[in-house]
């Protein structure tokens, strides 16, 4: 037996979402704590023109949504990227684990050698399924959660590696 | 055809070295054209207790070789963790590689079944090859990545999510 392209996808978003969300919690908790307006840590990012806490939840959310549905070939929902608390952040998590949970595993048979097209800044590029997930989904996917962590983390929020991996 | 463990792991962490090579090259190009001392950059962490940019680094490289060597049921090379500079550590990056490389893609047949036991604070954790790697190995070693990166940026370097991503 060796990995399929479900296994290398779907469970490893859905074990990030919910350590994310835990990672979230922990940063209300210390907003509140603290007596911080929770929109500072929402709003919250590592360098000017970086994404905010608010703004790598949804690119961890659109990250998991595109590899799923380009990965079987159908269409993923649409979301706004209207996130401005806590409440909000976790509703959007909720969404797209109820999405990415909806999908059959079956649905990725054959995904190793589809084609996807992305559209980058300096142009077209094809992948094959496998490509895409290695080189693109999951890096980027690990780049969002880590930068949530690193930004609550930077905040003085109490997580730590175990907060990011999640219980073993 | 589906993946295999190999290709999820070696090629994966190889692609991610070059990238964090590269990254650490702009890092250290952007301390000589602002006159500072390459130190703070190696030395940069995004909290007093986190690890820095040469932890970072350094626990990049003890992820992708623990989890060569548990995965194949070998023994990896032992490094110390003395990186001061960013010569010392694109060697450390350099001697990984070479280790990476060294390993047939045939040691990691069966690997999927493998039990792989993990010393964690709250004991040991037995895990198989294909959980140990999704759920431990790669999320570790995108984390000290990201990590890297995410320190990096909030110095101003200007690395962007093209660096990190590397050549599509």
């Amino acid at each position: 037996m060796s990995l399929s392209i479900f296994d290398a996808s779907i469970p490893v978003f859905l074990r990030g979402f919910d350590n994310f969300s835990a990672m979230l919690a922990k940063g209300e908790a210390f907003a509140q704590e603290k007596g911080l307006d929770p929109r500072t840590l929402v709003e919250a990012r590592l360098a000017p023109d970086m994404l905010s806490l608010a703004g790598q939840v949804q690119r961890a959310s659109d990250t998991a949504k595109f590899c799923a549905a380009r990965l079987t070939a159908t269409d993923g929902p649409s979301f706004d990227d209207n996130e401005a608390n806590f409440a909000e952040l976790h509703a959007r998590i909720a969404k797209t684990v109820t999405y990415l949970k909806s999908i059959d595993a079956s649905a990725f048979d054959g995904s190793e050698e589809r084609r996807i097209v992305l559209k980058r800044r300096q142009g077209e590029v094809t992948l094959d399924g496998r490509s895409y997930l290695l080189t693109f989904a999951l890096p980027n996917f690990f780049f969002h959660l880590t930068t949530g962590y690193d930004i609550l983390r930077h905040a003085g929020v109490p997580v730590g590696k175990s907060d990011f991996l999640g219980p073993l």
